[in-house]
């Protein structure tokens, strides 16, 4: 049987603990925090996400799905929150009526699926942070913050599942020899979580079945609903340079003015704001992209430690348990076709058929960030939209915006995804423009239309003749 | 008086500490290796360079281009060594006749630079590495590893010009309140030089005046000329994953087997061929992206340290050279316009001006390794090289190629020389693609057509209602 080390035990890396038990391996998986079955960690970060298809894909492959479904509440569009008028319209996710995501609690999935692993054979420890990794010999040695005696824990393969700032590639890139590619791009903006309490009966305040989206421009706000009737807020302001920044909301007063212009209604929905406001840290968002994700068949990066993205297309998760379903049916694959076992086959397969894709979602993510905080609140984009919800209830069969083709088609690669998608947008923001679908065309006249400006687009992009600089993709 | 101290007293630094001595500063300088006008370093590594007009407008400014021109072996032009015909052909890098680039040795410039920086003033500590920056405080530790004692300096301002392992740079990644976003992206080709001796009478043993190309299509050789009557050869090859790689080549009869099918002229020309191969280093090449360039108006990026790129658009010291002439003449400007001195707004400046230059240069760096390696060999590149060059003898004010817009267009920014080179090689490109740029046609007709279709490309580009992806840029 062969010996797995798993540095990380968020949900990238406890999904992954799951499935190679369940696949027979010995695993063993290191995580620097308490267990957070037994600890409340990180008030003000990042308490619920959105699940989708993607990542459900992976749970049901896990037959996990009933559990995780109890911690599910469908939001099945945006609520928009109009500055001007003040008003709320909802915009769906889709025209088609079983396409909705889903607000999960980030500690609520990661518990599920520690007690699941846990129940699988998986040996768990925490509060063992790692501090070195030896790539040759697959060791590692880790420091135990409870008895302050260092641990080495030795295995057949490890896999790097420590996050956004995870220590297995930091290991990688300060190795020259590895010729470890890697961009890392800050974003601008910061964020900050607010919390929306339940209301006097434990009821929701605001719409419970939405993702709240209160566009500002350069601004943004966003609320999903927990279980208990309350919403998780969160606030996106530049760090800096921005008369409205982080830098800037140093006093009450200037919070309470900034939500006064920006967001009146939130004020009545959060009595106590300044103080959650000062309480509460600022986080960092960046994209992360690299290469390899592998060295030698000995060590794999997944999740946010391979690929770290901006929340924006509430990707990050779903990409991450997607990861852990490409590699486990190239496993599969794998053990039915070739009689001597090599993970270096494994993981070359794996980096050559997820690094397209995770870098496709890594900038998806960011155009999303303009969608979110500007574009949702503009009428041009809100007739895309318009126009994009009927082709896909009238024709179900045929049409997918790009929000659909991410989210909804876990069947489709994420650069196939952002290919599509993008020609499409430009196709329809370009015909809306140049005044080309105008309402006495059929809904189908339109939608031929589209389809035939959107395959000049792709077309265009692959003339013949024409020299591709792919070199700024990175 | 301001302090100035400068990390780095390589090419950039040098000619950067002459030219704030000349503007009355205080200049320190650290560098990390020993006086190279009293020791010889790094055999076998870039020994000599290609100097052109950004660098050379930036010489002249600090007054030293009579010195400069004494080291300059001009190139005319590609001389491809053909694989199938043995035979050779020279391909002008300009249609203008005054349009050239130089060889120049790497020491010989240094040199050159340090001389006239110490004649100005400057004092230059040998050495010295940095070990350390406050960035608060403008302060360094530098170890003397001469006498092993700890060494602080403390500035004004204090410039990082310590090349593409800049530890400046490191600190600032290695610093998470900067939001510091960097691009390291290596290149899977390493570089190993060899030499060509003169002759018997010292003389050269293969043309003077131009830079000699192997192309051969995954692999290249190339030649620069030295004073002397040698040339500096450089192999371009795949570290690994390919039949002829770095990795493969492990013994004498494996070289000599690799430059009898690909190179053989060069075997008679290096007769010690496989001695030099495994005395040699196998470089590395990379490009760097990165921002914000300065913090706070004390410590500044330059060079290298802020845009490391691959060799093979010969611009590497021409960039560097060029960000010390932006800087002074933001300088020069600021001087006339301000009352009170704030380096912040200077370096804020610089920023702006150069960030998008420096990754614009950094692709086109990447560009011209397929060209040189690949291209250079290919009928239709071939095609397109002779039109162009009958296009700027016949209309030397109206058209540059994107050679000659990168390399002699010492007034136009990188960005534009790449929008404008990239749109242009896309046109002619697919017009010989599509045969639309027959013989029947007059030079003057085949100029108006090629124009037409660079303006659809870069309107295209610029279409109303497009959505613009910039994200993926870094």
């Amino acid at each position: 049987m062969k010996n797995i080390l798993i540095v990380g035990a968020g949900l990238c890396g406890s999904l992954l603990a799951l499935r190679m038990a369940q696949k027979g391996f010995k695993v063993t998986v290191v995580e620097k925090r308490p267990d957070l079955r037994t600890t409340v960690l990180d008030a003000g970060r990042s308490i619920n996400l959105a699940l989708s298809n993607r990542g459900m894909r992976a749970l049901k492959t896990a037959g996990i799905e009933d559990e995780v479904n109890k911690l599910l509440i469908p939001m099945t569009g945006r609520m928009i929150h109009e500055k001007s008028s003040g008003k709320t319209f909802l915009s769906p996710y889709s025209g088609r009526n079983d396409e909705y995501i889903n607000s999960v609690s980030r500690p609520g999935l990661n518990k599920v699926l520690l007690n699941a692993a846990e129940e699988e054979g998986v040996k768990i420890y925490f509060n063992h942070p790692c501090k070195s990794i030896d790539f040759e010999n697959t060791t590692i040695v880790c420091d135990n913050t409870e008895t302050q005696k260092e641990v080495t824990f030795q295995a057949d393969v490890i896999f790097g599942t420590d996050g956004a700032g995870s220590v297995i590639r930091s290991a990688m890139i300060n190795n020259p020899d590895f010729l470890f590619s890697i961009s890392h791009q800050w974003l601008s903006h910061g964020y900050k979580e607010l919390e929306i309490l339940p209301d006097k009966n434990n009821g929701y305040k605001i719409y419970k079945n939405a993702l709240h989206i209160w566009p500002r421009g350069e601004n943004m706000l966003i609320a999903l609903p927990n279980l208990n009737g309350s919403f998780t807020v969160t606030l996106f302001l530049p760090h800096k340079k921005s008369y409205y920044s982080f830098e800037n909301l140093t006093t009450s007063e200037k919070v309470t003015e900034f939500f006064q212009n920006e967001f009146p209604d939130v004020l009545q929905l959060i009595p106590n704001l300044t103080e959650q406001f000062f309480t509460n840290p600022i986080g960092l968002m960046g994209t992360v992209k690299c290469a390899p994700l592998h060295y030698e068949g000995k060590v794999l990066l997944m999740g946010d430690a391979a690929h770290a993205m901006v929340p924006f297309y509430g990707q990050g998760m779903n990409a991450s348990f997607e990861d852990v379903g490409v590699l486990d049916r190239i496993i599969e694959n794998y053990k039915t076709t070739s009689s001597e076992w090599n993970w270096n086959t494994i993981f070359e397969t794996f980096e050559k058929a997820r690094i397209a894709d995770a870098q496709a979602i890594g900038e998806l993510s960011l155009d999303n960030f303009d969608e979110m905080k500007a574009h949702t609140g503009m009428e041009l984009f809100q007739k895309k939209r318009k126009l994009e919800l009927a082709f896909e209830s009238e024709f179900p069969d045929i049409y997918y915006s790009k929000y659909s083709l991410v989210t909804f088609r876990e069947d489709l690669p994420y650069a196939e995804a952002k290919r599509l998608g993008r020609a499409q947008d430009n196709a329809i923001l370009s015909l809306l423009h140049e005044h080309k679908l105008d309402d006495t065309l059929s809904l189908e006249e339109k939608l031929e239309i589209v389809k035939e400006r959107t395959e000049l687009i792709l077309e265009q992009e692959n003339k013949p003749g024409y020299l591709h600089y792919t070199n700024s993709d990175f």
